[in-house]
């Protein structure tokens, strides 16, 4: 496979996946459970290769979380395999009728889910990444392009050289739909396959994705930064606020959906910032204000500007008085990422104009910031969180590798019988959608 | 306006989006209703602005048919009036609930459709092309910075002048909702907004398109070729094959959704061929043929490897012999444009791998290509034709104009409560969702 030339690579998936696009269901399910039971039988041969990626992180002296994040059991290969069996049992998104037209009689037209193509999917570490982004590409018809981390180097090659030997073994089925490449030059060599690649789904700091975002004209799905407020407004109930307030920064300091700053209404401030203040240096959370919070609480250490336009991911957080709905809402559309904001009210009249006015992919309105994710939102699976307004906007499940196609049925129309003063009409009477079973 | 930077102008923009995206449909409808009114009252000042550009058109020799373009009367004004208030008439693509669930008791999501914010439209001459873009922006809640061709710069400078201060008359609306650029340098300029510019659309030649798509990292809606095909299978119906062919070729010779490129099953080659070859002929149209074709057909020339991904947009034709349904799709896979492609056959089972396995955003099934169009496909307006396999694809309506938004809505619910193994579930309840009046 490494003999390619990245171009043959990015080729030869778009061959394949013109095949993925026409496969039944049962097809894919099919060879979704063959790849999750090559895992199963091969979990010595997975674990030997995992050995030379931990030896080698040993001796570069690798950060010892990232070794941890590496590291594969017997346990961890089976969840790989129920992984893939659990994309298998998700909804087929490829051929659902998402509209039907009479455009005139004997004249139908048809928009139909379908594939986007090719994804490329370039990840950091983590080999688990790579069974996940494979089933989902599968189970969507879509052909993928993998790219991890080299620490993890041994351990993907051997992954996806089984499941992609699986995947071949069923009939109308292509080994090339999951490839994999290895070097960054690879990488670079990637992002400039607009012709061939359809979708880039970068996971990883947002340094890295930043870089990606920055460095390919192929559409990319994903979000290098996830700055988020919780808004507490004048009428907030206290024990919400707090509980709120200290869910959405401390359930999970690192993840993307966690708060960065909070926006009090100054007729607030005074009722509800020093209990608040006092419950974070409880958790030991480091805290940031502005002038008006430090008259508050004279404690708390002053914010600067460049606060309220940093994602921490971490027990850090910087305060903000303000005037009061407003305020709120030009702070967070100006220094906000778009990615997930909260209010913290009893009044409806607020919470929905804040809900309208704030240009953030998930807005909430007194439910915690962490809910923002694919697996609570209910989508089955996670793509990736994307702060894009194109295509698709924050939890991203299978739906977001998919795109539609429009079929026109007809019985030899020409457009010249529908032209001119005596033309036929069209009637464009909306028919009952055919559901998929 | 004028004397604002292009970053000035964008921020601006950007700021309006935020407004717009908060009206309702009736202060949409009635800011609609003020731009129809303002050009319907000011017909003197636009035609003396136009005459200005058509002195300058004259003077600089510019082809007769661009200058039939630029050139406005009174009925056409009022055409422009009739336009706008017909998007008046559209329903508000804003406000949609796409879906909604009960993730548990008391925390409910919605996915509710919201405009993309900043329309950058870039569009060579027809100063009709102002008052469609700016009311179409403006329906669905988006602030659009439009650039024309310098031949109308006089008229789409007095035009957008109107529309902005009738929009700007309007309690709750911005005047800055309808802005417009003037230089080529501004062009460059604005094509490097991402920060605050979220979908370009341009309108012109395919390489004015081509240009665009390679000069910018904002996604671009729009299509710079139409490479579309017609495959004729071996049973198809004589008649069918050849008013599909002229029709798909000729209806409209210069528009994207013509046919450039004919393909015939061998076996129905030479029952077909001949009486397509006289028919074409006699329309004056050039056939350039592959060698199996010039057997059956000798007069045709012979076509080179070229022009099977050549878009004529003429009345020239190139015509290969296939082995059939399978070297057929793959020949529109690799020389189309992803457009539109037809197949006449009287086999549903042919009919729909060839719907399934091209992978355009319009296959056909017995219908002309040239219905591949907005109106036509009856969604009462059309942004562009996309070729693009994310966001939106096809003939595009307004909803190629709007994304959506995730709306939480608890009541105080932490992710904490719903973690660990004693944590909440979640219920996940589809529920029905609430049609906008």
């Amino acid at each position: 496979m490494s003999e390619l030339t990245l171009t043959e690579i990015a080729k030869e998936a778009k061959n394949a996946s013109l095949v993925l696009a026409r496969l039944t269901s049962e097809t894919k399910n099919a060879a979704l459970e063959k790849m999750a039971e090559a895992l199963e039988s091969n979990i010595a041969v997975i674990l030997e290769a995992n050995e030379k990626d931990l030896e080698f992180s040993r001796k570069e002296n690798l950060p010892q979380a990232l070794i941890a994040r590496l590291a594969l059991t017997e346990s961890k290969v089976r969840g790989m395999a129920a992984g893939i069996r659990s994309v298998a049992k998700l909804p087929d998104p490829v051929g659902d009728e998402q509209m039907a037209m009479e455009m005139d009689k004997g004249l139908e037209l048809r928009r139909v889910s379908c594939p986007l193509g090719v994804i490329g999917a370039i990840f950091e570490s983590r080999p688990d990444a790579v069974p996940q982004i494979s089933s989902l590409c599968l189970k969507s018809g879509n052909a993928v392009i993998l790219k991890g981390g080299s620490e993890a180097q041994h351990s993907n090659k051997q992954i996806v050289s089984l499941l992609s030997e699986a995947i071949g073994t069923v009939p109308g089925v292509t080994a090339r739909a999951v490839q994999m490449i290895e070097t960054r030059s690879e990488v670079a060599e990637m992002l400039r396959q607009d012709k061939y690649i359809n979708l880039i789904v970068p996971r990883g700091s947002n340094a890295f994705v930043r870089y990606i975002q920055e460095n390919t004209k192929i559409p990319v799905l994903g979000h290098s930064e996830g700055v988020c407020h919780a808004y507490i407004a004048e009428d907030a109930d206290l024990d919400k606020a707090v509980a709120l307030a200290l869910d959405s920064k401390l359930q999970y300091p690192a993840a993307c959906n966690a708060m960065e700053t909070l926006l009090i209404d100054e007729k607030a401030a005074s009722r509800i910032l020093p209990r608040l203040a006092e419950e974070f240096k409880a958790k030991n959370v480091e805290l940031l204000g502005c002038d008006k919070t430090r008259k508050i609480c004279p404690e708390i250490k002053a914010a600067e500007e460049i606060d309220w336009d940093t994602e921490y991911t971490d027990a850090k957080l910087s305060i903000k008085v303000v005037a009061g709905l407003e305020e709120g809402i030009d702070h967070i559309n100006l220094h906000g990422s778009g990615h997930t904001d909260l209010i913290v009210t009893e009044d409806p009249e607020q919470a929905e104009r804040f809900m309208s006015e704030v240009d953030s992919a998930s807005v909430m309105w007194n439910a915690s910031t962490r809910f923002a994710d694919g697996f609570r939102y209910g989508l089955g699976a996670e793509i990736g969180i994307s702060t894009n307004k194109t295509h698709a906007r924050g939890p991203v499940g299978l739906e977001g590798l998919v795109i539609y196609k429009y079929k026109l049925i007809g019985q030899g129309q020409t457009v010249a019988e529908y032209s001119g003063e005596n033309g036929k009409k069209f009637q464009h009477k909306l028919l009952t959608v055919r559901k998929s079973d």
